[in-house]
């Protein structure tokens, strides 16, 4: 979330490659918007065929993303959802910190993983059953949840300190291992402050959702119709009240 | 199950290679048919000599697989089912998901670790009499469920999060060693996870399989007859009633 | 047990080798006899001078193995014995699938390890005493167990799923580990189903050689006398009345 | 803590360079001040552009670290305080001994403890929040409180011994491992000390903080007005009494 | 124990160059002795000075061992005692095995641990302190000892299995690795049985060695004045009765 | 302690080395003297300044060292006492085998964990404080514990065995790791005997310092004042009865 100054210099690389195919001389917000979307989920995929049930459950999916994240205060502003699938991801919903940011609060990380596993809860909300499709996101959520405890000394019941002490293996140009320098009772304690992290922002997820399901359904059904939404049109679509709207029916 | 792009150029060109050796000048529905068995169980070895009681156990194996797959809502329509062997298996049933699927729901996973064990649960329901022959079935059933738990979130006890952190060796060019980063605890209930996922489902194979064991002796000497079935032939075979032959011998 | 094709050209050119240096034009059941044992127990070792007193538990040791072999049902059939020395092996005893297998059942791999346990049975029934000689036995024995119990899905507690990963290093040209992919109770449990199954063969190759006690020193005695045995004397040896000679007196 | 002759030969070096830089024939205390900064905190990032929110909280933050410094007897004495962010870090604060020391009591080591989480503490004092900006004085905290225990013999309990064995792999250049030579109950015991260590540590900060709340806050409003503040402007502001001055309201 | 065609090859050699640098055209018994000491033991260190005290206690130290294998009638005979330090070694007492064996009991294995420990036995029972004289042997009697549990199956509670899986580094052209295949319970009881090998061994040899001190005194003494024994006069000395003789003062 | 052939090559070739440099041709006890510390301690920093508190406590660690191994009669006698500091020592004690030792009893050993421990029950004594001075004492203390309890077979819980199987790493030169071959419940009990044998060793410093506090003084003031003492100035001042002289201030 935010972009690194190697970043931008790659996302105008980008853009002007995206331009000069285009046969364009100078780089449009069109082809900035491009290249962002590429930065972070990689080139579309237009060849791709998506079943009419897969591009429901990820509209579902995105959608509860997006929601979680504009009900809770403390996350990052939504501003763009889309369905379209890019690289590995069936979708995906882009955040914006609201300034550069260095610093994150407690309250933030917990925010953020409420709005990660928002997807996996869309789905037991509205399908009452659950995918494959959320295996990043619970990668990403529990490595936030990990850092919490182990590094970032946000568990009360563990303390100010840190576990774990990280290599770094020269000869692979990249992390190896992380030495386990504590106990199994250690690591039982970790293992329960992270369960119960990720088990309250589950929870906060879900109660979200159910307690905003035609919301849901109104995002998830703009999906299945535009295929993504940003700006003006995403800002209306989330603040508007729930409109009177037939509900599909269930997929499952 | 379901083919990438490479795999379809690969069995392209497995194709016309087979039809450049046997003289033909286009491809037809025959190397097409042979290149898509050679990519999942490499080619037909005619050599080797099968002794008739490792093929009826051999039938019954996989005519398991594709009776339990059929039963089961859940689990892909079989297309083929062989007891020729190819490369290192006896045999093997063929499985075509109905759509181009990227996504899989959590009921199709239990499916297909029922489908995995229907050749095991074939042999003991027939034979009372278990074989090497499922080693194969067993890992990949075990790989399913421990990815159930510990990458997709699909057990209630644990939650949605992760567990492990895989490493690549770079220097190997491939995956060496999931890292444990978690308390033996943990590990105790991933293991109590996995089993009752295995368990469940070897016992709902075993129920299948017993409940329709006429219907299992048919196909079972179908393939001992006719050493492969696919299309209109195994629709039939799969929905007919079971008709009144007298069954095999057990082997044992 | 069995050849593979591998094995089968390579016999073929150890006979051919065994024709040239005699001087014959022709390969004869000689030179396959011969290299047949090379290929299982390497080269005699003529020059090796045997004291008595290891000939006599090597005779006992090896008939154990033959004997177990040949009264247990699903054991192969014994072939060949022998107490000549090769390689490191005091003496062997071959056996020959009656048809070309890949597949074993679960009571003929616990035959196996009957067969394997059953040199050191005879050293316990005979001299009531144990020597280094069973090591590659045992070695062998918790082998076929343990692939049993984690490969192969054998134990009814443990049930139809694998545990650990094997690991290849690819700069090392071979397996290098076995990675624990399971909690120390269920390494326990492992323990305990290994245990139960050697325990249980080991009982019954002492039940059956301890029953058997005539017939054993009289296979014995023969390979102390001839040192080999095979084909029709082998045939007439182990399924003849035991005669009524005169035990040899217990070395220890 | 204080600076090695080589690290001293490493400043004047940086300190001609900047000089020649400038254009200046002789090296004078701007360079040195500055190169000194360098050597700790890395060179300034004058581009990057702080939030006036992350910018109070790395003031309170630092002037948490100073207070405590400046409180407790056993701490070095306080030369400077930054809020300018170098490198990756958004500001520091520099403390030097009062003579060239090779030895550290226990006391000083406790002190330091407290010293490392005063910036921690100052967030929890103001702002009832934490955020991810003290993970690097975690780890530095951690680091000092093990050890205390497991390689300099300050732990009663576990006595005047060291734990573990650091390894040093040739081929890699650097540490890699540290060896556990001990038992898991003994994990437990250095788990147990590291954690009271810390723990009364934190305490300390807390209280010293809580009962200066208004220094603490005078110490960083300067610093939010001027940036840094080093020798007599340091001396007066913490030894000043609090000024009777209305204090900013909290950001969260 | 024993040599292999190898050694033999090697001791001919070596004895061929010791008759070649004393100008003797053939090889005699002299060279042979020597050289066979050479091979055991490295060459002789003539220029180490060794203490009276240190000369007695390694007296004490190799007449136990060689008193112990004397009286053990499952040890191999004793061939030799020297205390002439060699290499590492202060002394050493030389075995031969009567036959050239290949197989060992049991109970053979049982009396090697007794001899192993007969040195510090020895300490123990004439000195009432221990040196660390002993560690080679505690170390060969540990690997006979585990030897016998993990990989020759006589342990009765752990049964004929093997334990642990021996690793080749290919690329340190050495073992590196036994790799532990088996639960913590397990190593706890190999733990166990080691202990209790290694107990009643030295119980052993100590009630031994204490109940013939007279003659471990009379060896000693006479290993003391003439540093080396064999043949004959080792026959004699350890065969006849013990001398009335006066016993050297306690060196502690 | 003691030195090699090798060391004693070292010694005279620093020995004729400094000789050269002082323009000398025959090299005379001054420069033996000199080469002895050199080899032990490193070359002499004259450069670095100590503050008259680190200078006290030094004097006070090394007088602790010394009158430690004088009033324990199995310790080595001190031969000299230093507070200069040479390499990354700020001073030492040296210590003289009585004769060239290649064995050491139990109570030596114990004997000199007790001295190892002398430097630091002096800081407590003297100061009630401790330093992070004693880290190289704790670590040889440890060492010799661990050595005497895995290695020795000095522990009557653990027996006459050894512990732990140590794995050299051809590729880098140097002992890698040491393999734990045993159990978590040994691990433990190797833990409490290292404990018992250093606690102990702890408790008999202490009170032999506390016993002779006014000596230890006396040293540690002779030391402050000459920097070091060997000798029959070393001799006498260890030897004397304590002069009634007044006590310097404690430094904490």
């Amino acid at each position: 979330v935010g972009f690194s100054g190697a970043d931008l210099a790659n996302l105008v690389n980008e853009a002007a490659i995206l331009a000069a195919r285009r046969g364009k001389t100078t780089i449009t917000a069109d082809e900035f918007g491009e290249s962002i979307d590429r930065v972070i989920a990689g080139p579309q995929r237009k060849s791709r065929i998506i079943s009419p049930r897969e591009k429901e459950i990820t509209a579902f999916h995105e959608a509860g993303h997006a929601l979680v994240g504009h009900l809770l205060p403390d996350a990052d502003p939504v501003t763009k959802i889309s369905i379209v699938s890019r690289g590995q991801m069936g979708g995906y919903t882009r955040f914006a910190p609201e300034e550069e940011r260095t610093l994150a609060t407690k309250k933030q990380l917990i925010a953020q993983l409420a709005v990660a596993l928002g997807g996996r809860s869309a789905e037991e909300v509205q399908f009452s059953q659950i995918t494959t499709g959320a295996s990043n996101d619970l990668e990403q959520a529990t490595s936030i949840a990990r850092a919490m405890v182990t590094q970032l000394g946000m568990s009360e019941k563990l303390g100010p300190r840190t576990f774990g002490k990280r290599e770094e293996m020269v000869f692979l140009g990249r992390e190896f291992a992380e030495q386990k320098d504590y106990s199994n009772e250690v690591a039982e304690q970790i293992d329960d402050e992270i369960h119960s992290l990720i088990d309250e922002a589950h929870s906060v997820a879900r109660r979200l959702l159910a307690a905003n399901k035609a919301k849901l359904t109104q995002i998830a059904r703009y999906l299945m119709e535009y295929e993504s939404v940003e700006e003006q049109a995403l800002e209306q679509l989330l603040s508007s009240p729930t409109p009177d709207i037939p509900l599909p029916v269930p997929a499952d």
